[in-house]
């Protein structure tokens, strides 16, 4: 029998990217679809699927989300923090689905963080420590009992997967892992704003939260999660395409650490990953990924400087295709299943 | 001494490129600018000009616009028609000074084309044929009485280059002239839009107000001015690119013309005219044009069909530099002046 | 038992396209792929797929094309017109293996066309008639006894699907169809050269073979094929975009034929063909094809001018998505079969 | 009297800009272009200035420079690394003309770099002490007497601007300047070839010659040369847009430090520099730069990292811009001239 799923915030680029992978998950059925601003639409209008699926199905009301969620095994929550944060505990409360939630609302465990990055007090605290931080490539399959899942976001996921086994190998020093990041435009979600606007980011490229970005303090718990923490500094910026976004890691090596032993250490952690391919750093780029479930890992270094490359897809592996990973491993499916192919943004 | 001149709604993409020609211009003083949106920042802050000028300046309220005209030579109205169409004869009874519109209010003469295309009754239709259509090309030099300068459109000016002296010469059939338009995204102003974001035009192509365009009656309204008018088929499209247009007009030849005497025409009606230059069809693209007040005009023909090509800035020839044009004719200044070098909008 | 398949020009963009496709085709079995650029090397490494397949593969030199063709049921020719004339006569002589071209080597009748549009004399004007044209919509399922399938161009695809109903309908004069056609640079293949650079490219817009491009008669014959010839004027211009192409078709309705009337003949003649959609014209677009095997088509009209827009991306149904559907149909498999999916183009 | 100059290597990227800035320069009389592959073609036809000024000149063969440059003031190399090491000693030797290289063939001191980062046995390290490093905002003008200037590279134009000042000042640590790169297509140069081809550029983004670019060690020897050299690690990326680059410089502050100390050095170095402007890190973007002469940098800290971040066009102040610049100091006309507006590459 097919697990029963719903998406809150079904029209946004992950919700869409997550709706088209769900649709044609062959151990799913996805039951309901919100998004306030697409209320009442039909969601095959909205997102024009390349195959069947979504038919049938018209967008709800958020505030229909929890509702909707008395029957089903799993709700998506493709909201932004503000609202997972209001609705998560509801949910957690009144039903008894799965919880996995794409913001940055339980993903990291310090108040403190909280208030500095994401500006806001946290109502719930007691949840935090409840929320399994789903990425498994790192930290395995969520437990039987979780649940909660945070997903990562999606320049936590480059950053850690091209990072955290080289620290907990003790191949480089622990003094500062530093991430200079470049993503796409969709991980700014889709949006109406003259910034995103076609003539402001064509031919453009800056920086923007300059050693303020919310990933920082969840790229440092991650480190930790994995077992060996270090500080951690992390500049985004933002490039003048659609999907998928590239980490640039700069660590210092231990003395006398070379570079094949760094490529062997990436190659043994993903070694049974299906998602993470270790090639090249030159090799390392958004096309092969844009669309994919896939991370690709490169690394370079010389006596001085370690520099450790992955690529991801922001909506994919950044983000829908990674819950859908979630899922598959809480409830005992294959890893890749409704993973294998490419996905789209809504036209 | 020179002219002094304000621009109404300087902050817009047209708005922008005129503020940053004006200020560089050698026969003018800027005196105003105005922009609801940036009402009381720095001009100089807001366009970062490449050179000096602009300094000192500040954006005021388009409120203001009629008191600050009182003592210019010329206005600028960088606004849209349902601005201009009530700021307009407002200036032409209060101040003495010449107006420059670069809106499509006071470019038709057919009360029901603006019911039609632009969907308003016309308040004032006694202005419209006091109102010049500064194409100076094809119209000449705006009459010394002409208060009253009703700037091009953007698809209009490469439409009419391209055909009206094909149509007036007798060597094409006068059946139909359809043009199918392309133009960048600077067409559609500066606006916070998500059909103009990044996510949504790049990688993508498509028509849009097929057979309704505002353009239509403008264009064919141009011919007749020009001397000989004919039936007006227009279908612009969105290209992912940022400045620049080109569009593609189809003709029937008459018996006998040859591709030769289709060229020699074009050579000959501009053979004087330092902004259009007359090339090979194949050569007719938007990047040799964009940023300057250049139009590139090329034609094709086999016994059965004309083919004449057109390509312009849309900021530029298609707005903001045919504006400093106009003046620079209507106060006998060098048709150039000002117009030689390359503009681009605010950063 | 899947069918063997090979693919001679592998490693081209429609090559590329074309084993990606096969490889995850599930009634196939693809046993060689040739490439003298990549002779030797892997094909999942040179392609890079996302999902399993290909593993195993190498390329093969062209040379050994016929040689490697002896044992299966389908070759696929994504090769350039120049190389296929010359491999498909001894295909056809020292093989039983069917063969789909996707070259216009085979598409024509009219021996002066050749000369005129591809500029040689064909050396096999027997085989012309023998070749199945095959663009599915409009004309079926390839015969029994097809050996050769001619696979339609691009453009001539789109075009033709937006106009040969309408012809055929008798709801529009036969005076002429105009066909303003537009498309992304993978149309020209995978090329080093100066003219497809990014910065050539970029930010600009130019029309190309103006009165000369080859699929002018193939559009012309396909209407004929269909019931209901004239004559064509086609006019293709180069996109910034990578895949994809749109086509705006300008047609005369007959007197008293409504914007309706239009709509319904494009509804019924593709109402149960699974890859063309019929909507609004202003939601015919690139990006909602891009990848896929779809066709979008969507007709305007007034009482003077008919204008029917069609998109689709060109290394799909414009190339190998349209190869595996005619191979799909001339075996007798589900239409669809391994078209439900997006596609990419080697990393 | 107008300076003589002539350009080598006319018909590239930089060579183009070059070529239109001198043209339009007041100081200036540009009385050759060479171009091999060009040779013989009107100059004006092939760059097609938006203004004036090329008439009349043709490319000629590369092999004449040396006898053009008998009678001219500057002879400017937009020539390889390769050709400028073999033609700069010639030109030293029989001529008197002042030359400025735009190649890397005399910016370095340290022969063994020549061989780890150009591949070649530097043939004359005679010269190297010779040359002028023309960084004017660091190095001030070149003195009276030297005959050689070698250009800085643009990512070093870059990288120098936003760290030397800091590293001077002793607000930053000496252990490592680490600069992670992006830039456009245009910094490779104008080629055919498929790596920039825009089908492979458009929506991608990597890392290249990671650890091994060789403006490494001239970005180390700008440093020492400004008085405080460091460590240097440096990482290019290379951006799906054409002009413009962007440097992300990371340090780490002296305790105590503060963002305003590194901000008030910076607009304390550069307060009279025409080219520099230090604004806020988020709006240091390439746009606001590109096909102008100018720099922006902005730096953001806190207690742990200093992030120093700076803009450029690098076919400008990256290259041409810089070479007239340092033209106009070395013959003491003003800095600025010719160099106010914006440029383009030839369409």
């Amino acid at each position: 029998m097919p697990l029963r799923v719903g998406i809150v915030g079904a029209s946004g680029y992950s919700g869409s990217v997550l709706a088209s992978l769900l649709a044609s998950h062959r151990g799913v059925e996805l039951v309901f679809c919100t998004s306030d601003k697409r209320n009442g639409e039909s969601v095959a209008e909205a997102l024009q699927p390349v195959g069947p699926g979504l038919r049938g199905l018209h967008f709800e009301a958020n505030s229909a989300a929890l509702s909707l969620s008395a029957g089903v095994d799993v709700v998506f929550l493709a909201t932004g923090a503000e609202v997972s944060i209001d609705l998560v505990p509801r949910l957690w409360e009144s039903t008894r689905a799965r919880i996995i939630d794409l913001s940055g609302a339980f993903r990291l465990r310090n108040l403190d963080d909280y208030v500095t990055y994401y500006r806001f007090e946290h109502p719930r605290p007691d949840l935090l420590p409840r929320a399994h931080y789903g990425l498994p490539e790192l930290y395995g399959s969520p437990p039987a009992d979780a649940r909660l899942i945070a997903n990562p976001g999606c320049y936590a996921t480059a950053a850690l997967l091209s990072t955290a086994p080289l620290l907990r190998s003790g191949l480089v020093e622990l003094d500062r892992v530093l991430i200079d990041a470049k993503s796409g435009v969709t991980g700014a979600g889709r949006q109406a704003k003259e910034d995103y606007s076609f003539c402001e980011v064509a031919e453009d490229l800056r920086a923007y939260k300059v050693l303020s970005h919310q990933h920082t303090p969840e790229i440092a718990l991650g480190l930790e999660r994995f077992g060996q923490g270090a500080p951690v500094v992390f500049v985004p910026h933002l490039l003048p395409l659609r999907r998928g976004l590239l980490t640039t890691a700069y660590l210092r090596p231990k003395a006398g650490v070379r570079r094949d032993d760094l490529i062997a250490c990436l190659r043994e952690a993903y070694a049974d990953k299906p998602f993470v391919r270790v090639v090249d750093a030159s090799r390392v780029g958004i096309k092969a990924v844009a669309g994919t479930n896939l991370v690709y890992v490169g690394v370079e270094a010389n006596g001085e400087t370690v520099v450790s490359v992955a690529a991801l897809d922001n909506l994919v592996k950044g983000a829908a295709g990674q819950a859908v990973q979630n899922m598959n491993l809480a409830f005992g499916l294959a890893e890749t299943e409704g993973l294998d192919g490419l996905t789209r943004f809504a036209p």
